[in-house]
């Protein structure tokens, strides 16, 4: 399926529906058409739908959000992501993720992280902005705390509605003015509209913090196995029941107020609430750390795309705005990454490092989508 | 057309008029044999000139201006050249500049920036010689800023007179402080006669203060769309208009006084006040942060072999001392910048960095300008 192509059966097939449920219907049943599985939450009860295979599907979803490469655009306008992370003890976290969206066709990474971070990570490539902002405890007074706290969040704010997204977490650590200060970055991301993907140590925070994302349809949480236990435990009070998986995640997404969650495992399983969707294309057995951070910086991108790609065919078709771009996003920067993984493996076997996938990253989408 | 026969040819060609209207008239059409377009500014009036293609045109300016290898030259004969940028914030755009001229064939490349940035440039490179001597307000006090101001200068001023070509403003960041002491660096290189090529914060800085550019003509401007949308208000107090854009351009470079400016975009436009070049042999539609940084860079090194060129070429020949080196030099950058960016995108597409167009630099250059 290409671009032009999905975009016709899209929009025709939208012709076909006319009362909002049953074009929400329809619509989830259009993203089905990308994905293995949709099910859906429809007045408590769980609907299936299995439409056809996953590689070709969620393949879709990337050919359809990725933007086409034209001469005529200038720089910025592919995207421009900052990730919130990286300090005295994590460097490679945030790197991965900020370099991994350049890789896949952002044209500006920013990184935000504290000062002993930051030059290690401007030694890994000249090709990141990192900004030294970021203060742990150690390094600041008590006294001190409530100017150097407003400091941070004043830098910060020059830079956040020039991005068309954030990431939360890679290498934050658990400094606790640290991640307080982090905190106050993610409400003003949210005032701005600025969709942000948290992972990690944001992870941490968050959970601890709910109100930090509750009602944020622009977030994306993307939990392990561990982080998706602290998440369930603490939200709905109970032990994951793998055996309801979708039910459980599609209800946990619903209690944090429609966000996004993105549960890694053997199989990715992506809901807002409303929608469970499975990415579980091969990727690679190997689990050398670091893949989680290629991940978030790829969602980032990946969502950005996405909500402009529904914004500029509102037009076309208003029915399009029901689709969740931060859903989209999250299929996509899944699939890439398991494909990436596989490529990778293919030629590194065990020695395969992070670093390999992210070199793969390129060949993967323009297998899929290519530049022209 | 190698060396040798285009210098034959241009040479036969000048013999051809005499008054100094038809003389300037020739030149221009004789650099209209480089580029694809040439308009030039005659009392008020725009004429136009299309003599041939674009890419073998500027291929053209490259050979002709590319100083031949040979084994009796020593160190610093084929170019010396210094980036005044890098700050706490930036450290890639001035390591792009600079390593992106030794790619081409500079000999020596210097970078001064702040104390901050110099161990991480370092790091991306042993071949750059780093000067750590720029100072951020944070770091000076009220009563020292005369002092360190002075000793900045001092540092500068010993080394200012063996460069053929200076860069300022990759990654130089936005310090009132710093920015100030740049200012006085820019008059010193223009007080000594070194070229100087302004983009990025460099450009914030003249636009806000142009008497240190007006009428120095061997500064050149390398704005992109958004740097030219405030010099055009700043200098002619209206927006900029696309339907006008030579006029517009000329009579721009006209207003600073003759300095070369390189408006960035689709086409690259060139002009003098007196002329208009266009190059817009085919890049890359990848937009990623940096690609500007090696323009600037390559800019310095050809403005600086053409100006070579014409200077020593101008016994054999006086008309040619009125061709504008700068004008040359930036022809060149322009075009060789989008070969490498075109022959980069071929392999990884949308995955293309800066760093992997710099690693193309020499390929471009070799195939125009074999170096035996």
């Amino acid at each position: 399926m290409n671009f032009i192509d999905s975009s016709i059966c899209l929009e025709n097939c939208m012709l076909a529906s006319s009362s909002v449920y049953r074009r929400q219907l329809f619509l989830i049943r259009s993203l089905g058409g990308y994905c293995c599985r949709v099910h859906m939450e429809g007045g408590g009860r769980a609907m299936s739908s299995s439409l056809s295979t996953l590689g070709a599907d969620a393949e879709g979803v990337m050919q359809k959000i990725t933007p086409k490469l034209d001469p005529s655009l200038y720089k910025g306008q592919a995207g421009k992501v900052a990730v919130i992370g990286g300090c005295r003890e994590y460097t490679g976290a945030p790197y991965f993720a900020a370099i991994s969206a350049l890789k896949i066709g952002a044209d500006l990474s920013h990184v935000f992280c504290t000062k002993d971070a930051a030059a290690v990570i401007k030694c890994y490539s000249p090709e990141l902005i990192v900004h030294p902002i970021l203060e742990e405890s150690y390094s600041v007074r008590d006294d001190e705390k409530a100017t150097v706290s407003a400091k941070v969040l004043g830098e910060v704010k020059k830079w956040m509605e020039r991005f068309d997204c954030i990431v939360v977490g890679p290498g934050l650590g658990r400094d606790p003015f640290l991640l307080n200060c982090v905190g106050d970055i993610i409400r003003q991301a949210r005032d701005a509209k600025i969709p942000t993907v948290i992972d990690g140590d944001g992870l941490f925070l968050v959970t601890n913090n709910l109100d930090l994302v509750k009602g944020n349809s622009l977030a994306i949480l993307t939990p392990n196995v561990n982080e998706y236990k602290r998440l369930v435990e603490k939200v709905l009070q109970c032990q994951v029941n793998d055996e309801d998986a979708y039910e459980q995640l599609s209800s946990l997404a619903r209690s944090i107020g429609g966000v996004t969650i993105l549960r890694k495992g053997k199989t990715d399983l992506i809901s807002d609430g409303f929608t469970v969707n499975e990415v579980s294309i091969f990727g690679s057995p190997r689990r050398c750390g670091g893949q989680g951070d290629i991940l978030s910086g790829s969602v980032a991108v990946f969502s950005s795309w996405a909500r402009h790609h529904l914004s500029t065919k509102t037009n076309e078709s208003s029915m399009q705005s029901s689709l969740n771009p931060m859903v989209l996003g999250s299929i996509a920067g899944s699939a890439l990454l398991r494909k990436a993984a596989s490529l990778a493996f293919e030629n590194k076997k065990r020695s395969t490092l992070t670093t390999d996938i992210i070199e793969c990253l390129g060949k993967s989408l323009e297998d899929i989508c290519p530049a022209f």
